[in-house]
């Protein structure tokens, strides 16, 4: 189904045709422009809340600035839908975020108009002046505007950029702050508290008129006022000019708080804007799900809603008859509670993601020992050390593709000073539907190189909860790397009582004779389908590995000394990942089987749904049975024809 | 030679001892110490400036607060001799730095007094803030102080530990800015003007209590003037009270700014300090290298100057008279200004290592398109991505041990996207007396995960050279990691004509019958030593493969087809390093070599000179010699024996 465009929408294909628009014209655009994203993600699900709240802001940056020639940089990219429509994109606007079709987020490759790839948060203002200063030496006359939520504005990096920034006055930089109060779940922290402070309270950017006003005033009382006046004339407020504002610290021209919402408005303070030059910084409020009345009432639940009943706001679930395997983020969210109950030594660390990850069961039964401290990755691994120091238990969850963000941290205070912290990677693998930026193909990789870590992967909802258990005991007080998918497990009934796993203890989970598979993590599940499907061509050994670091040794040994041929297969990259640590253990010791890794290749694999990028990259089930068929030289019967 | 400690030094074997001292023989003990650190690195070496630049602190601080069970956190650490010093490592002191000696920086395996193991920058307010709340939950009261730096502020994660202090306001948490404007070089960002202004105009932190006086004194002009001044304390000067002062601004009372060389004013405010709850900053003025004149002069000179004569102030300088290969830092220097002269669209970027990694001389030379971002690794990475969009080819120098910082950044926004940026990893394999924390030996293994990129390790000069010319043709738009090591190359006449590589290609070194030694970087010239001094032993080839990614295949192929033993050498981690590449291949392509790896074993390796390093590990020209030895089953002979 085809959502149809609004009339005016529909002669929209790049931002030229914008701006032969008249003032009332571009309120149309506007509002044809908001429904068209109610109509698309209401059918085809995506992120919703972010792009609706910036549907005024995306018009009005189309409509002044000389898009593609100036750079517009969505910080994160969730809210960049409008942005896309209105750029050449509406006609595969359904295509969002499907196999083979739009991605998600801005992406270079998919247009010019899209000047930097986003996902990740935080990284626009940095971006946006690398842009600025190459074309300032390069005499080239564009604008450059990053476009950042006050979440992704706790990002570090955010101030890192700023504090460059403020240094180069004569880099065409346009900071906007779109100003919603919201991560995907409601925002944290200090800076929060000050936005809410300077947009909310009476004084409310008047500020600094007030104080010219009372200049004014003062010197109604006569000469000795004037005489005052003077003094905090060159004392005050010369500082309180510069230096009333966070941002203006940095050396930023402020402006606003304006409206994100008054079109208007917008349109003038953004002209007005393109005069004034050097680095500066709009502060715009917006409303997450503006114009969608539940997506403003439930912003959390509509940041990513899923398909739903654009009449009633009823967000569509799955008919479902029999129970249902839970999410692994959930088996993590209650599993902790039921640890933390027990053990008073166990924290809980999210940065910005508690409802993703289900922290936000312990923050809400055990508020005192759960924390989201921002989008702020590195600040969660280094509080997370923080608190080992000091004898607690920390469980510090971090999407696998966000805990790059934190390397150096898990390095350099945790594995080297060997804490006993215990990280927890979901959507480990691939991410699915958001594609490249967010796909955590890199973590076995990267974590197996660092010294005392023990690096995991469930297979299961119970193994999961039992490298839970094992991680957290006083015995085991050392750094662990818990990895496991975003989605469901395969365990309807997985609240089973929790046992300690030996570290570096793998599992035989079917006996074979003809090859070996040794799997970590959930894709042991379509290894055992494999050879499930195979049996009567086959006899083939299953092997959940569990540990990629220590690796089994002893189980390992038995591998390569009874099978001369083995397969070992991973959500993770081949490089350098899992199948590369188990050969080397096999050169080292000097066996010699014949084997083959499956995993994700080296290259940038796109969005999809996890089964298609597994079906992709030959890993799924119907991949690994090929792979077994060609080692084994068998042909594939009917009986070994996967379905 | 012992250095003679002062007489009251002499007699301080913990901070007990040093509380018994009077107010003038805190004096005293503050005098000794400077001394001390003075006689020491003058004979020793090791990091200066700052250490004398916060002896009063030093001393302060363990005077004031109860250590160990207090937490002082150092940032990054270098600083912290005086430290060490006063809690019971006086008698240690002279190993400093040394293999088997003390750490140069805070390390938890050392002392007790060490709370959290430093080295890298700006963890020390999320450490800090972690204990805290980890203390306040076990009801464990203990102060916490982190003692942070102005150049550690400006990295990305100071503020987000901030961020999170400032929501966090029963934390007992004590942040000292310690404002000397400098890092190793002076610093750089808009937030150094920030501090600048606020501690050297006249206003300097008098603002608030001149507003107080103002409304005081407003309050003499009658009736009116109070009515005035009942408006301003209702809408001004809430906000402003709140948030004169961008640390205000994130919910942490300011104190200060305080003279850092005022002993008895330090202990008096700390003191105060004390009894004040919830998270806080106190701002401390001091100079690097106060109280040794010439230190104070030159303060990046003296940052680690070396040995030196404490009475001229002259620093020693190894008596040369042979023409010395270059280190590597300043080919990289000489050449990038050699190549930025020829491609106008080449930029140097730095995160706040100028003249450590030389890109001062293009600072110098070509000032506009050279870029120290401050302390900012993740920012300099995007700064870079966002550069190399615009069409600039960006050379972004960062020590290997520093990239861990920015990993996701080179993922997310340099890879992914495949843009045309150039990585220079300084300071890569060992690092020698700085130690673990430093060390670059992760690299090798971190990067070649990644799809797109180009990871090289140069054996020589001019191959650095020759790297560096070959990564900025317009052809090679792609990501590159070009990594060497700290210290001296090989080639006296280094400045030789560049030449381009074929991308992917190695170079055979040495021709060989018996076994083939494959090596990337220097430690290929160990590989070449121990060919020679076994050359009557043994026929070894040599590999000096260039590419760790891509692979050399076609010569992999030969040295397979050749060879049926083959060693592989690498002054990084074996854990998914080069090694395990070159095992990945030939597995892959069912090779059966008997192989084996040298290179940096899966454990934290302390600290030490390079070359004491590097046998530890057994991969200097001795160990790879053994290693060739026992491979062929060949028994030393006085031929083969090592010198």
């Amino acid at each position: 189904m085809l959502i149809e465009p609004g009339k005016l929408l529909k002669t929209i294909n790049s931002p030229e045709d914008l701006k032969k628009f008249d003032n009332k014209q571009l309120h149309q655009v506007r509002d044809e422009l908001r429904q068209f994203i109610i109509d698309n993600v209401s059918v085809y699900g995506g992120h919703f809340g972010a792009s609706l709240g910036v549907v005024e802001l995306t018009t009005a940056l189309h409509y002044v600035f000389d898009t593609p020639k100036d750079q517009l940089i969505w910080d994160v990219g969730h809210q960049a839908y409008g942005h896309k429509i209105l750029t050449g994109r509406r006609e595969q606007f359904h295509t969002n975020r499907l196999y083979g079709g739009l991605s998600g987020f801005p992406k270079r490759k998919e247009s010019e108009y899209d000047t930097f790839g986003v996902g990740h948060s935080s990284t626009s203002i940095s971006a946006a002046l690398g842009m600025a200063v190459a074309n300032n030496q390069f005499k080239d006359d564009r604008h450059h505007i990053a476009v950042i939520g006050d979440g992704a504005m706790t990002g570090g990096m955010a101030f890192e950029g700023m504090n460059h920034a403020g240094d180069l006055q004569d880099s065409n930089l346009l900071i906007i702050l779109n100003d919603n109060n919201m991560s995907i779940d409601p925002n944290v922290g200090a800076l929060n508290d000050y936005l809410t402070n300077i947009t909310t309270s009476k004084t409310y950017n008047k500020v600094k008129d007030e104080v010219w006003d009372l200049l004014g005033k003062i010197s109604k009382f006569g000469p000795n006022a004037q005489e005052l006046a003077s003094k905090i004339e060159n004392s005050t407020k010369a500082f309180f000019m510069r230096h009333s504002n966070l941002f203006e610290s940095f050396n930023l021209r402020y402006f606003g708080p304006v409206d994100g919402h008054d079109l208007d408005h917008l349109v003038t303070v953004l002209k007005d804007l393109k005069d004034i030059k050097g680095p500066k910084l709009l502060h715009v409020m917006t409303t997450k799900g503006k114009g969608y009345a539940p997506a403003e009432k439930d912003q959390t639940k509509w940041h990513a809603p899923g398909t739903f009943d654009k009449v009633t706001g009823e967000i569509r679930k799955k008919i479902i008859t029999d129970p249902q395997p839970p999410k692994f983020q959930d088996v993590f969210g209650h599993t902790l509670v039921e640890l933390a109950k027990e053990n008073e030594k166990i924290m809980g660390i999210t940065p910005a993601m508690p409802s993703g990850c289900s922290l936000n069961i312990m923050m809400r039964e055990i508020p005192d020992r759960a924390f989201d401290v921002g989008i702020a990755e590195q600040h969660a691994v280094t509080f997370s050390a923080g608190l080992a120091t000091q004898g607690a238990v920390p469980f510090c969850n971090i999407y696998s593709t966000f805990m790059q963000r934190a390397y150096d941290q898990v390095i350099h205070d945790v594995c080297i000073q060997n804490l006993h912290v215990i990280f927890c990677l979901d959507r480990a693998g691939f991410a699915g539907a958001d594609g490249p930026t967010h796909h955590g193909a890199y973590d076995l990789a990267f974590m197996r190189c660092i010294p005392n870590i023990t690096v995991m992967a469930p297979m299961d909802e119970q193994e999961l909860r039992n490298m839970m258990y094992t991680a957290q005991l006083k015995k085991n007080a050392m750094p662990f790397s818990i990895r496991y998918p975003r989605g469901q497990g395969s365990m309807p009934n997985w609240r089973t009582p929790m046992e300690e796993i030996q570290i570096g203890q793998g599992r035989t989970v079917k006996e074979g004779n003809d090859i070996a598979i040794l799997s970590v993590g959930p894709v042991g599940n379509y290894a055992l389908a494999a050879a499930t499907q195979l049996k009567k061509d086959a006899d083939i050994a299953v092997y959940d590995m569990r540990f990629v670091k220590p690796l089994d040794e002893a189980m390992l040994h038995e591998v390569f000394s009874k099978f001369d041929k083995v397969i070992t297969v991973e959500d993770g990259c081949l490089m350098g990942g899992f199948g590369s640590a188990v050969y080397e253990f096999m050169v080292d010791h000097q066996y010699h089987a014949k084997i083959k890794r499956l995993g994700i290749p080296d290259a940038i694999v796109e969005h999809g749904t996890q089964q298609e990028l597994h079906k992709e990259c030959g890993f799924d089930a119907e991949g690994i049975a090929a792979t077994v068929c060609e080692m084994l030289e068998l042909v594939p019967t009917s009986q070994n024809q996967l379905i």
